[in-house]
């Protein structure tokens, strides 16, 4: 048997499908209310051009063919991040700094990423460009929280990082051989005591500064004694302190994985109930034509990983008896019903999963 | 200057895309309330399982690529209504009828149709599988009409057509030699007069039947002496009869351009101000594993036709001045608000589009 569909791909269907629409409007209204407004890129770019704001290497994971009308490779779009940048960057660049956008919408990979089956999914985001000072992270910080709460998830937590650690302190008290930098960043990613210490030493307290956000922040704050890292654990402790008290949060300095284009800040977001985390964000860099170079701060969620922590979905539906006039069903969708009419004599609320049934002007629960 | 995105390919900026995508959930929400539940197909099948679904030809029109995983050739849907016809015969086969579904995503096209230059677009619908009869029909004109009403459309007209009609007149009354009949059917849609009456001059008053719907239907039901089409009459009365004063209503019997695999009936529908039809629909066959077939009945709407005749879009955002306390923001929010707070002293309410400005408690209008 030919499966129905090739592997990492799949339907979604009632009630998931309007489940999985609903937690991705809740949570764009989120942060629309913050004056996030949507842009729409389309799902197909110039490779090359859109390659050059991608990942070293992502534009491999893209699906590319070539456009019978150009002669050029075109690529899908395997992020929409990069999409959000060439905006601001272009089309918005002389508009007023920050820019405050948002995005919602499939992409796709050739292949699955390690891990994860699926070479389809949804992102949703949103992006502040022109900014990545405290009240900027604050802000895009409250914003996930919000679009997070808005979707309905709870037990919600963040772990940040510092992506840039590592060659902040190179550059200033504990330098470290070029060719030897990768490796040590790596090594600390991995938490591997041994291989820290074999390569340089004075970075071995940062394998054990994760935890806790007040606690880690502490050894941190003890470890740099050169106040090197001073603006980044102040930028750490104003965000933390802005968030309520309903957000558990970590911290772990050397996390690297998945933040090699972060800056100063990174952040996993994680919900009670996730098998994985359901987004991530930081400050990044956005790239203008010429080579100029912008600050901008932003996240991505991922609406499968939050829909997989929903409950079952209920359906409420009123099943309308063949012939029941038509303005009497209007009458019921005024009021806030879902109607579910029989177009024949023999249907029945059984076969149409209703959970009432029309009599009478009113609903009667079955 | 290499333009930023293939022919065919577009952003759609702030305010446009939040625009559009309330547009697409109003339409899905009227269609909710009428029992109609989202399917969300992938925007990636097996390519000879999705060609199989689609008109003649169509594939040639889809972007396909080789699975590097499965060594098969994939295709990136052109439409969707084939993924939705693909559900409802297998992964939902076994659900009673009728099943109703609606869906919104993009669709690509590997090169732009006829007429109009896009290559990518996003396609809303409803399908009700397992009926195609006059109760069927009136449902979908009414979802149909009731989500472009909620999508904010005024002046809606609907042109019927009646796909089959020469096949069923060519099967009856007026035999049309086999050869003949694919020229017959094009010409009537052409209104060709000349051609007809050289073809097959019993079909000639077919090419003055069009027009206003109620002088249309007299001129069939004149023509069909033989009743060989009153069924189908008869059904048009009944949807016409079903709808309101407000949507005008036209019927071109002899329509077939777009109707190729539509059954007894098809429509179009237009709005106030669209450049062009923002949706069709009509009756159709789904084909099910094994041969059998199923009679539905659905339409599509083209989100992007329909923003074309909103007017401007209103903003309404409300600047807080830097350092105004994050709960004084939330409160705002909680009232109704876009908040667009500054993250630096020397932003400013004209920079971030504002509309009012916040002090002491309440909104100040600018």
């Amino acid at each position: 048997m030919t499966p129905l569909l090739p592997e990492g791909f799949r339907d979604r269907l009632p009630p998931h499908a309007d489940a999985a629409a609903a937690i991705e409007a809740r949570a764009l209204e989120a942060a629309r209310l913050y004056g996030y407004e949507r842009a729409d890129p389309p799902l197909v770019e110039y490779a090359d051009a859109l390659g050059s704001r991608l990942k070293d290497g992502a534009l491999t994971d893209a699906v590319r063919y070539v456009d019978p009308v150009s002669q050029r490779t075109l690529a899908i779009r395997p992020d929409v991040t990069a999409q959000i940048a060439r905006i601001a960057a272009t089309r918005m660049g002389h508009h007023p700094r920050p820019v405050r956008l948002s995005y919602a919408g499939p992409v796709l990979k050739l292949r699955s990423p390690e891990l994860a089956p699926a070479r389809e999914w949804r992102q949703i985001g949103c992006e502040l460009i022109g900014l990545d000072s405290i009240p900027a992270a604050q802000e895009v910080v409250a914003v996930a929280v919000s679009a997070l709460t808005a979707a309905g998830a709870s037990g919600l937590s963040i772990d940040f990082t510092l992506p840039d650690l590592v060659d902040t302190l190179a550059a200033g008290p504990f330098p470290v051989a070029a060719d030897k930098i990768d490796t040590l960043r790596d090594r600390l990613d991995a938490k591997d005591a041994g291989a820290v210490a074999a390569l340089a030493p004075d970075y071995l307290p940062l394998v054990e500064a994760a935890g806790p956000f007040a606690s880690a922040l502490e050894r941190l704050r003890a470890f740099d004694r050169d106040g090197v890292l001073a603006s980044r654990l102040d930028g750490l402790a104003a965000i933390a302190a802005g968030l309520g008290e309903g957000v558990a949060l970590t911290l772990d300095p050397t996390e690297r994985h998945g933040f090699e284009y972060q800056t100063w800040l990174g952040f996993s977001l994680f919900i009670a109930g996730a098998p994985r985390e359901v987004g991530r964000g930081g400050t990044y860099t956005v790239m203008h034509e010429g080579g100029a170079e912008e600050a901008a701060t932003g996240f991505s969620l991922y609406a499968d990983a939050i829909l997989a922590t929903a409950g079952p979905v209920e359906r409420r539906r009123l099943f309308l008896p063949f012939g029941t006039p038509a303005d009497a069903g209007a009458a019921m969708r005024a009021a806030g019903w879902v109607t579910v009419a029989a177009l024949e004599a023999n249907d029945t609320p059984e076969a149409q999963l209703a959970t009432h049934v029309y009599a009478d002007g009113t609903a009667r629960a079955l």
